[in-house]
């Protein structure tokens, strides 16, 4: 089934059960008023709520409206417990090798899961107001899974189990942290949730062991970001980062267990994450111009094989984009083996603060 | 007023005001019955706590029971979101050099706030069941604000204002982070809460600019690890906490602001962590035996004037002490400036998993 909070002037929002195709929905008053109600006893209130689904995506909820996304706040707007993780050794890899570091020798013995704050969750179509002081933003989309009671010291295999539902999160953080401590560095100082949590069942096929095979599409004025299959290059799964969050310590229901920042193929600009964008962009430029120095040598080496450099220079889109800036559009969504949006899209729009 | 939060099988307790003096309690029903309900909408719920607090304290509550904190779980057993930071110079220099590393130069400057896991807190008079694997606990007492909605950028004065109510933890963590990253490293496990959480007004005078003058004492094994003026050595007050807590990102209603572990004078063993406690023994033995070596040097260049060690070994209780053990009992406690005790004593038994 497919959860989406409505705002009604409270902090949790007001329950809905959305259809699957996005079309319709239908308050789930009567069963639950707030989806962390639910997380706390989903046992008793989740086969409801299923009922609920199936009705209405036969279309026989007598109460049923049109979804408006808009009108929603994050599915799980105030969240008792979330931790980031980078499951993506490439995104990580790339970042140091940007920043001018060595690749970090743990991408694959550690996911670096962190604690991060779960207390705000702002709706899908809500601008992003930049805090004052923050002028290069890092943005970043990524995948979560939300979860059930879990003892400390659980075994990946057995949190695999616990998971309750899905979710998709724009994460913004702030750039000039990056050369601080990686352990705090783009702890993200807001976070935009698209509209609906979905459970399993919903993904059908593509959820294999621990990972989502769908595709995250991510544009930015209107110029497409990436368009990523979010299981592949995704090392750690799902188990694996829940069971890393509660190796100490046991995780709560409805606790969020971020993936951090999905990202393409090491060899395209695919990314769902500013920084990586930008690095991809920087390391391409440079890979040309050692490549048209290369040529240059070699033509100044041997002046009887004259020919034109064989390296392409990058083009308009290698170039190192932009910052981010005021008014700038974002939209991110993930799109099922179906073809069908699973989450509903993300659409906001950047404001900064007047001064900056 | 004070407030505590009774076992009652769900997962947020059953909220009772506590009389002044620890004697008495009533259950706060048709007010209230969690203490988050009250924090989200604070304005319209605390005065009608504070009417029930007073006819408490006149022995004029109909329905009042004796007050047994062992039957309260923490006052906040699920919080939204929790900072912790180390206010006290004096525990991270300490620590550094007890380290062999130099004093971060740091110290006045930032009060390192790191997030902290705030949505399992334990009771007063739980046990602590260390998790498989953690042979070298690391056990600190720390005092804590609950705040109110706080936006982000938040002046330090301001922030004073935002403090709804005071708190009193003791914070387990792992020794062998130690080593690790600083960020991450010494975030706690697991957090006892003493059984009430109290309004400023509770302590009187011994609240002043965001400081607590109040006596932390601590004792374990039934040995008196300190007796410390919770105000002396707080270099960042509260308000600074919590304005750096919410330097990116708005603070929500409910929100723990630690303040990490209190440290005595640098010249006393006092301490509440027993990381701090470890390290000063270590360096007065350090300083002692220096100060033995030096005298031995001195006897042996000038034999005409034989004397004996003018420097007095360290008593047995400068010896480095034993780690905590399997069974070790721990009481924690602050009284105010008129002698009563605040938040109640947190009274907790070390129990470790078998095997290890």
């Amino acid at each position: 089934m497919k959860l989406a909070s409505y705002k009604d002037g409270s902090r949790d929002g007001q329950l809905v059960v959305v259809s699957r195709d996005l079309g319709l929905a239908h308050y789930a008053t009567g069963i639950a008023t707030r989806l962390q109600q639910v997380l706390d006893d989903w046992n008793y209130l989740a086969p409801l709520l299923q009922d609920l689904s199936e009705t209405l995506n036969h279309g026989k909820a007598r109460h049923a409206f049109a979804f408006e996304p808009q009108l929603c706040t994050a599915p799980l707007p105030r969240a008792f417990g979330r931790t980031l993780a980078g499951a993506w050794p490439a995104h990580r890899a790339l970042r140091a090798q940007a920043e001018g570091k060595d690749a970090p020798v743990d991408l694959k013995v550690d996911p670096v899961t962190r604690l991060c704050p779960g207390d705000w969750g702002v709706g899908a179509c809500d601008d992003m107001l930049l805090p004052a002081g923050v002028t290069q933003p890092e943005v970043a989309a990524g995948l979560a899974a939300v979860v059930a009671d879990l003892p400390a010291g659980v075994a990946p295999d057995l949190a695999l189990e616990g998971i309750r539902l899905l979710m998709l999160s724009v994460d913004w953080s702030a750039l000039p942290s990056m050369a601080g401590d990686p352990a705090t560095s783009l702890l993200p100082f807001a976070s935009h949730w698209a509209p609906v949590a979905v459970t399993l069942d919903e993904v059908g096929g593509g959820w294999q062991r621990g990972r989502l095979h769908a595709n995250l599409r991510m544009h930015c004025r209107g110029e497409a970001w990436g368009d990523i299959d979010c299981a592949q290059g995704m090392y750690f799964h799902f188990g694996q980062l829940i069971a890393d969050a509660a190796r100490l310590r046991p995780l709560r229901a409805g606790s969020i267990v971020s993936a951090g920042p999905v990202s393409g193929l090491p060899s395209g600009l695919a990314s769902a994450s500013w920084v990586e964008r930008a690095a991809r962009m920087q390391l391409a430029r440079r890979e040309w111009e050692t490549a048209a120095a290369d040529t240059a040598v070699e033509q100044a080496t041997t002046p009887r094989r004259r020919k034109q450099p064989t390296t392409p220079a990058p083009s308009d889109d290698h170039q190192a984009p932009a910052a981010l800036r005021d008014g700038d559009s974002l939209r991110i969504e993930v799109f099922g083996t179906d073809g069908m949006s699973v989450f509903g899209g993300i659409e906001q729009t950047l404001l900064m603060q007047p001064g900056d």
